[in-house]
């Protein structure tokens, strides 16, 4: 294609996170910057926004507006879970032609990597020139190519701070807690609570992963070990554990299933009484109770890593620089420099590496026993967090009488 | 009584809050400060640790560690859920004996109240002399001669930044969302939820309080009303919403009771997933949605209203500043100056006055429809959580082509 002159047209796609407005503006204002993008659109609710001709003009939007709404939670555009079929993408194309769009960028994890796949593919069938390209968020983290993905650093802080106050809980009423935390395949959100851990006795006590089979009697095993020494335990939980033939455990509840084949697993408590009932009715421990982290974990105002709104916009900026420049399409994905301080790159990626697969912990970050982090992974989360606040705790000097 | 010399014993007891610690080093400072009192203990886990001989030393506490205790969440010194029986209160009397102890301090909500009554009517009986004071706080809000309660205010406002967030995030993926919020029998911080509307499509759409019987079929209609309406319906639910016949909704899915005879309505997403279930079989809408904010409402570190936290810490130098003076017993109750501007005084009020009765939301905060919250409320509420994040929105300027 080369030089291409016309509109450009951004959309969001999948769960939102806290920063991923932060990518639509750093995309929008460095859109600004280059005489060959025209207009610059975005697409309400995605692609569905094209197949509707639900188009609204970015540029006309003030810049105060975008300040405020690049530290706004969620997608400012709508979101949807579409993967579009081939006769869709023909009428995508159309739309688009009618736009004049000719830069595409959808901001999202791997199934809107796939759906951009998929537009990308279907355009060279068709001879419809554009430039197509996927700027990356998910709360999950699990982009390959990726070292961590933007959305993963505040939804991990979020995840830390609530265990550091549900901690606190746990030590003021004993007894067993159990903390459902967002993540279908990948495990590094639930990871991100061993970040509140300061003291021995802090919680999480223990963590499970969906990287690893979920054995009923292991767990109560675990369980009743750490209730033995501390009178309490808190364990920070996926929602997506399984079993060893790979079913959901919380599967077994659910039924709804999306577009791109996912079962439904947040939204519902289910995971966690069903957890909590099995430790109450086998270990006979009173104080039993279970929390289900939900939509908060992604939604939460004010709540944010300061490294990853930052590098949320970088990737929306980059993405409409690497547009512009020499690339026809791909992916932004985020890369980290070997060595003891933290400094990230960026590099463009082709489509189909982000697309539809996804990436897992990887064994070096889960302990021999499965049931916690290594050092490695604190290494690895801790710069993507930021700053967690300040806490104090008595020293307890006993009263002898 | 008179004056009296003597030891101070200080402790926690019932759910805890954000901001419980400031009035427990509230309590401390002010204590230093008074020759009547000499030593400063504190109790763990509420009257458990006098009964188990569990006491600390308090004025061995560095102040710099207590300063970052009073902004640390839950109870430093522990808590419990435990109503003395008249042998147990003859054993405490031996102990608070035992360590000279003439002032005591009880932090807590009503039931806590409760328990400070029932030691200090026992002490009348055996004839132990001790002044003995509760501390207010509860995040329900429900304790009776006070315009509110420590620990509300900061649990209003994570709740209200919990709704702006899920706000934006049921508008991003649009479906209908039910979120549980605690409350045993008052709608106080069900009803903070309002606080998160700015805008006239804002969530929450329906607001239901324990104070109104639960209507399933009249929560239908009011659902498919908004989702008509909105294409999307957010809905803020107390957990102690109840039948017509006072059976509490979530109550038919638990067994747990305890000490002072509440069941457990809290640590389970029984109720949210019930209410889901209803609407998807109900309604047919394909994307609903429950969480249950859970124990991060009272336990959320940094999350916290300013007016909240110093009126915490003054609660507790109250209490000591009055148990010096010329009072023997009582609850230091907030009360609030009538006019515009907010402003508040304290009184000592009869520990029986706030003892296990609570007080429920107003006639005048709840509306006609029984669904949403009045303009008093929201005049009530606003002055105690203090400011929210800033939150930005996209204009929207449709293209025309």
């Amino acid at each position: 294609m080369g030089k291409v002159k016309g509109n450009m047209l951004i959309a969001q796609s999948g769960g939102p996170t806290v920063v991923i407005n932060q990518s639509l503006v750093g995309a929008i204002i460095e859109g600004k910057k280059h005489n060959e993008i025209k207009e610059i659109f975005g697409s309400l609710y995605g692609i569905k926004g094209i197949l509707e001709g639900n188009i609204i003009d970015l540029r006309k939007e003030k810049v105060s507006d975008l300040k405020k709404v690049a530290f706004t939670p969620c997608s400012a555009l709508g979101s949807v879970r579409k993967k579009p079929k081939d006769e869709e993408c023909e009428e995508i194309f159309k739309n688009m032609q009618k736009y004049n769009i000719r830069y595409f960028f959808y901001i999202g994890g791997n199934d809107s990597a796939e759906t951009a796949y998929i537009l990308n593919e279907n355009a060279k069938k068709v001879g419809y020139e554009f430039k197509c390209f996927h700027i990356p968020k998910t709360i999950d983290n699990d982009l390959k190519e990726n070292d961590h993905t933007p959305g993963y650093g505040s939804a991990a802080k979020f995840v830390a701070m609530a265990i550091i106050g549900d901690n606190f809980d746990n030590k003021s009423l004993p007894g067993v807690k159990i903390d459902v935390i967002m993540g279908r395949h990948a495990g590094f959100l639930t990871a991100a609570s061993a970040l509140a851990k300061i003291y021995e006795d802090d919680a999480p006590h223990l963590i499970y992963f969906p990287e690893r089979p979920f054995i009923i009697e292991k767990f109560l095993k675990d369980v009743d070990e750490i209730y033995k020494k501390y009178g309490r335990c808190l364990v920070a939980v996926s929602e997506g554990i399984s079993d060893e033939n790979n079913q959901p455990i919380a599967a077994k509840f659910t039924k709804e299933v999306d577009a791109h084949g996912n079962v439904q697993l947040s939204g519902t408590g289910a995971l966690g009484d069903l957890l909590a009932d099995i430790v109450r009715r086998e270990l006979k421990i009173s104080r039993i109770r279970a929390d289900t982290f939900g939509y908060l974990q992604r939604s939460f105002p004010g709540i944010y890593s300061e490294v990853d709104a930052k590098e949320a916009y970088k990737v929306g900026e980059l993405a409409v620089k690497y547009a512009v420049g020499k690339y026809e399409s791909g992916s932004v994905a985020i890369k980290r420099e070997k060595g003891k301080k933290y400094k990230v790159y960026y590099e463009v990626v082709p489509l189909e590496n982000v697309a539809k697969e996804t990436r897992s912990m990887p064994d070096e970050f889960i302990n021999n026993e499965n049931n916690w982090v290594t050092e490695k992974f604190i290494e690895y989360a801790k710069p993507l967090i930021g700053k967690l606040p300040e806490i104090g705790i008595l020293r307890k000097y006993k009263v002898k009488i």
